[in-house]
């Protein structure tokens, strides 16, 4: 029998995931067409349009992981030869233009420094440049802990008639993601971040204006699996059988949204902006610098310069890991070997984790 | 808290799951890049192998449910332009016919009464004169219960440089699905047939050739997320992270698989055999009739011709599902209002389930 430890889960995601999410998780398995497992979907649905700040009605958790729901609102958004304008400030970004590449868009990138956001007027007038079909943003980096502000850049992109995409995983039920109010038109998340589900699934949302795109299109989207016209169907609409859903981590999600609504979001939000607070206040009091934008660090992802004298860094969180069961990340792509990134993600941001956080390290530096 | 109904699952999937397998699903969340994680990984490929019958070290559990495993499988292996042949005998065969062309093949049917196979004899004829770089058959046909003979093809396949795909989804750990001896080059399943594991992952395997053909494509995989390339280093070779895989369910599918070894291949195989002949004895004495060839007849799906003089046979399935906790599937495509789905799949392969669901067929129908 599979003997699994328990890990102390402050990474870039998973996080931890509370006892009532797995008890959910293992309840029995029904069918995928049962009138209970339809009813489960619409709750998730009515769950997801509060934390995603929505009433669009295309809110769905696609089968996959986050990937996946990037893959699904970049496959059924760009038809081929649409302009896309992308911004890259970290992984996702770019993996955001690979998968427009693959889509057929023509895409047009904005750069900033790792750790670092773009201003919000420049994305405008960059826009306003190309008057691209597609707009595609990170609001948070988990490579690199920035928050990029949204709130301004719906009319712009709406005046050219274009699509403002968000990618959310790491935001979503930690911060505010606010999808009506900032005229998003299309968002993703995935499970396993401040939602403290197990990863599997990838909260989507599409307005009525994307929506319409979708069911105009003059091509077919390239997948099948992710065909909105098709999965659609299910979630919303006829309930049309399309594939067969992860039933269980379906329960797992619904459970993890009732923990989040039961809190609330403000008090969730101003919770994991506190231990943040918290955690920077010791970690910058045993010398850690971050390597973000400090106007705009994710509460829930901490990046900060590995501290000098440290020779060994992948051997330092292999000791976290192995003597205190203890999982942070280390740096992804230009930032590897540079910086750690710790996670205080839903059900992991809480103050009686950070004695542990801290005590680990100390031990592992002195 | 939500609260699941135990359903007895004897329609065309998911399955009923075993305790230990719900209790694998809920073990700790760690990190997709945990050194633990890692060796349950290279387990669940192990164990996969020996399901499947093969050595291909490219073996991985995709991370989406069985279709999407299908389209992982044609993404990769069809390149713009490429000769596809695709039998239709029911819904998948259909299914796979659309992913092909998405992908961009040049997609030519065989087609035969659905609940009927097609004889391997017409397939090599067929893949002679058309010389198809790929061909795709389902070998256990959810949408008809019928299993295609597939013993005998590769070798005309292989004669003219193509790649033999299949479809097991419904056969996995049900009946020998022998990927190896008989020269299959790729391969897909699900997890909520035969393995009774909850559904979500796809067990999917590709032989050196095919991987060949993966490596030195001319084109870009149409998805980034099931793209070989890419994920399959993060089953096999370096371990390069590319998406947070689905880690719980994992768990499940580990122990699930670790289920059908304990019990052996052959002994459930035998055991699935057993069980569907002693329904079928005593439907047939109460005036059933198959509508799949006798010949060819799945043990785990049993498609039967719902009984004359029953006027509202979705209201008979909806009795079932509400008095007696008991789901069977109805008909699909040209199938539907004529035929039901009675699955004896893994877990719910049992003696001690024909009581029950004879038991709750007699008083609907009486």
């Amino acid at each position: 029998m599979l003997q699994v430890p328990t890990r102390y889960l402050h990474g870039p995601g998973p996080s931890p995931v509370p006892p009532s999410v797995l008890n959910a998780l293992s309840q029995p398995c029904i069918g995928h067409m049962d009138p209970v497992f339809m009813q489960i979907m619409n709750e998730v649905r009515q769950m997801m349009q509060k934390v995603f700040q929505t009433e669009n009605e295309m809110t769905l958790a696609c089968s996959g992981t986050g990937s996946a729901g990037a893959e699904m609102l970049v496959d059924n958004l760009v038809e081929p030869g649409d302009v896309c304008l992308v911004g890259i400030n970290g992984v996702f970004g770019g993996r955001l233009t690979d998968k427009a590449k693959r889509a057929g868009g023509t895409v047009h990138n904005m750069n900033a420094d790792w750790g670092q956001v773009f201003s919000q007027d420049a994305i405008i007038a960059e826009v306003e440049r190309l008057r691209p079909k597609i707009v595609i943003f990170v609001h948070a980096e988990t490579s690199t802990g920035v928050c990029q502000p949204f709130d301004r850049l719906a009319e712009a992109v709406h005046a050219h008639d274009g699509l403002l995409v968000m990618d959310c995983v790491t935001s979503f039920a930690g911060l505010p993601v606010k999808i009506d109010p900032w005229g998003i038109d299309a968002a993703y998340s995935g499970t396993q971040k401040c939602l403290s589900c197990p990863p599997g699934l990838s909260p989507v949302t599409l307005s009525e204006r994307a929506m319409h795109k979708v069911r105009n299109r003059k091509s077919t989207v390239n997948s099948w699996y992710l065909d909105l016209n098709l999965v659609g169907n299910y979630w919303t609409g006829n309930r049309a059988y399309h594939h067969t859903a992860p039933i269980n981590m379906n329960y797992a999600l619904h459970e993890a949204l009732r923990l989040v609504l039961e809190e609330g979001l403000e008090p969730r939000f101003v919770r994991h902006r506190r231990v943040h607070e918290m955690l920077k206040a010791e970690l910058e009091k045993r010398g850690f610098s971050y390597a973000s934008d400090p106007q705009n660090s994710l509460p829930m992802l901490n990046l900060v310069n590995i501290p000098a004298g440290v020779e060994n860094e992948a051997g330092i969180r292999k000791r976290l890991l192995d003597e205190f069961n203890l999982e942070i990340g280390g740096g992804l792509g230009t930032l590897a070997g540079k910086c750690w990134r710790i996670g205080l993600m839903g059900h992991g941001a809480r103050e009686e984790n950070l004695r542990l956080i801290l005590d680990a390290l100390d031990q592992v530096l002195a």
